[in-house]
């Protein structure tokens, strides 16, 4: 009988274990949302890096201001080692404020909101004036043509698709025109562009965002500024009722030699696969004319608030667990390619690495950039997450900055936070710390570490 | 074999017409987002509740002029019956502006933002000024016996559970406190209560919400007012140092006869079964301090919303479609309940009723109290709202003023936007338009519109 009864016990007890390591994994998150939400550090740090420090654009001393500040604050977490990774960055300014107006009558005025975008030249000193014509999409330009282009502003000024539920497919359905605009527009000899404003709303404020003249020639290039939606609504009417209306505007912006700027890393060492990488990370530069808090402040506070969770908690990893937090995302992706490009120099195993570039808003859940095996296994831990109203887990994509990490079986995964209001502030005078919710803010960052725990608990 | 091939042919079409079925439900489904999101006149309505009329108290002008707003508007959908149903509602005023500090030095006061609870009496002329007992539940009254709160005022100081992640359940772990605190502690003498406000973020504003007295008598009435959560924790930590500190509040509110007001109701009648109903609705009335467009201008302007969809796309509803907008929800519940009196009277048979009710936010899903063949059929379409990020398909509840409908048979249902920024906002000066996202907000009717539409289409 004992012989028979061992293995039966033996075979009984393990579905105890199951459950009871499934409830420990549930307790564990349990344990991090609570302390996220009662003892959370991610708000105050975003407080001083937006309302202390302000807009971070690569190579400017409020980008230097947010590296000194958060790695002073990594250094205060007591991690196992936190450093500087040096990377040259592009540096480009805006110099004094755009200004901008429709001449419907020689002398008569109206005022527009413009504002340069990233990497554009400027106008020539006195400003740029002249008529413009309106089109939806590249395309139009061909068929326009040289004759009804040349000399003229450009005013691409086709809307994100409000019927795209997720924000970011209506985003990606338009930007095209701010990134290639000027580029195509210069072909055909336009003089500048305007380019309406990535934003599902109408209101006043340009959203500024990175350009790219391609392989045209310096003499060719031509301003760019983003027009905010309110006016590119109002000059499309009034250039209906008036065909040959001129456009004036002056913009002072500058790109300069590329600068020396940091990647600030901190890191706790596994105590079983010190080898084994996992990287949370999110963006430390941003656009300059907000705050930058939901871009992407939040996702640097929420990856280092990952980091301190466990700290505080006394959560000792198996695997090295990184917060990087990354430079020059806007404008260059160089943090991103830096860092990817150290990690494959020294042939360190990266695992897994986790973003958050999509705003400090409620979190929905994760995408994942992983073969079929790995997803399932990330797809067995959703029910985990169920409690925290987390209901996306498929395929999709990581973020920008870990992309160069892609190959040898790394996973990139990208918090999905609910995504309606990210486009009003992008890149905009809006994002500012005001709009950001602490609760929601929290709730992504403990999103982040209950995954983080789970791929360092079972790897991928 | 003619005789055998027929059913196997019927057969294999069955999964065809099912699919082809469902297809269509997600056209259609696709359909009512599309035209909510590029053609809704949600947000146009609710700018006008909010900003054209403003807080809308049961029994002042501003609720009669939202009864005259939203009849003129639901007249002008085309609708096929648009009335009024009078009630009796009750009228209480909240007078001049309340007036409170803490005195720790005679004639050396630090103000305090307070305002009276709905349904309070008045301070006395002169306000009351005693020392104060804190307390974090309803239970630590009875140990504190008399002896401990006669002649002082009891300050209720217990937080909203921030760990709970559904916030509403935080504020239903919390609001005993502000229904029932003042009638228990003038039980035992107290002269006053001041309630820590219900409200997850610490602020200056003061939250309103209604607080009852039970069966005490009238000469045992005391005071409530709500506090702001920053001044509940400041005077939490001077109480600390200064024990025999004295608070001092003014309130100016009085409870007057009940006065004459209004259910707004139109109808879409049913092509096929007119005589069973669907109602879809929110509450007209809200608290004073604010506008009230979260609770609930948003929920009547996405009901609105549902009826003006089917409408505009031309889709004859099988069943009859009410929208309807309740009267004093928030202090009374009485358009609720003379709603479903007079449809017991009438003997109509209420199929389904959806209330909006959790604010203007990104919606998640719904839940429903239904028995378990309604709830299976209900979850089964859950697969047609994966598209828009509704995920929340469960047994819970519906909302106040459809609950007295239950019985018969008859679905109640709730949308449950996201409740992470509710309570930063209900009931207090800060639920205003300018805390509406355009596009949650219209999301919020599409998706209600959907939900009624398989309803109206498939039955339950």
């Amino acid at each position: 009988m004992k012989k028979i009864l061992l293995p039966i016990l033996f075979l009984s007890l393990l579905p105890v274990f199951g459950q009871s390591s499934v409830e420990s994994d549930s307790e564990k998150i349990a344990a991090i949302y609570d302390m996220a939400l009662t003892n959370g550090k991610s708000y105050d740090w975003l407080d001083y890096l937006s309302n202390g420090i302000g807009g971070r654009l690569s190579g400017s001393y409020s980008a230097q201001r947010a590296v000194d500040y958060t790695k002073k604050e990594l250094d205060s977490l007591g991690l196992d080692k936190v450093w500087l990774q040096e990377v040259m960055v592009p540096k480009w300014t805006r110099g004094a404020r755009e200004y901008a107006y429709i001449e419907t009558i020689p002398g008569s005025s109206t005022p527009i909101n413009i504002c340069a975008l990233g990497g554009s030249v400027a106008t020539p000193e006195g400003g740029t004036k002249a008529e413009v014509i309106e089109v939806h999409g590249l395309d139009e330009l061909e068929k326009l043509g040289e004759e009804k282009i040349k000399g003229k502003i450009v005013f691409f000024n086709r809307p994100m698709d409000a019927t795209k539920i997720h924000t970011f497919k209506a985003y990606g359905g338009a930007v095209d025109q701010r990134g290639n605009g000027a580029a195509e527009a210069a072909k055909y000899g336009a003089v500048g562009v305007l380019v309406r404003s990535m934003n599902l709303r109408i209101d006043e404020y340009p959203h500024a965002g990175g350009m790219y003249y391609g392989d045209i020639s310096e003499d060719q290039k031509i301003p760019a500024a983003a027009i905010s939606t309110k006016d590119a609504e109002y000059l499309s009417s009034v250039l209906k009722l008036q065909k040959d209306l001129k456009v004036y505007f002056k913009m002072n912006c500058e790109t300069h030699p590329d600068v020396k700027s940091y990647n600030v890393i901190g890191e706790i060492t596994g105590s079983q696969y010190p080898d084994e990488y996992i990287v949370v990370g999110g963006h430390l530069d941003s656009w300059d004319l907000g705050d930058g808090s939901h871009d992407d402040g939040a996702g640097c506070v929420q990856s280092m608030e990952v980091l301190r969770l466990f700290k505080e908690m006394g959560y000792k990893p198996k695997r090295s667990i990184r917060v990087v937090l990354f430079m020059n995302e806007e404008n260059g992706l160089r943090g991103g390619l830096k860092y990817a490009e150290v990690a494959k120099e020294k042939s360190e195993d990266h695992i897994f690495a986790l973003e958050s570039d999509s705003g400090g808003f409620t979190p929905r859940g994760f995408t994942f950039h992983a073969d079929a095996t790995q997803l399932t296994k990330l797809q067995s831990w959703a029910s985990l997450f169920a409690p925290y109203y987390l209901h996306i887990f498929q395929q999709g994509e990581g973020g920008a900055d870990i992309g160069p990490l892609e190959g040898d079986g790394t996973v990139l995964a990208g918090l999905q936070p609910d995504s309606q209001r990210y486009f009003d502030y992008h890149h905009a005078a809006t994002d500012t710390f005001d709009k950001i919710n602490k609760r929601e803010l929290e709730l992504g960052g403990a999103s982040m570490a209950a995954l983080i725990y789970l791929v360092d608990k079972y790897g991928l």
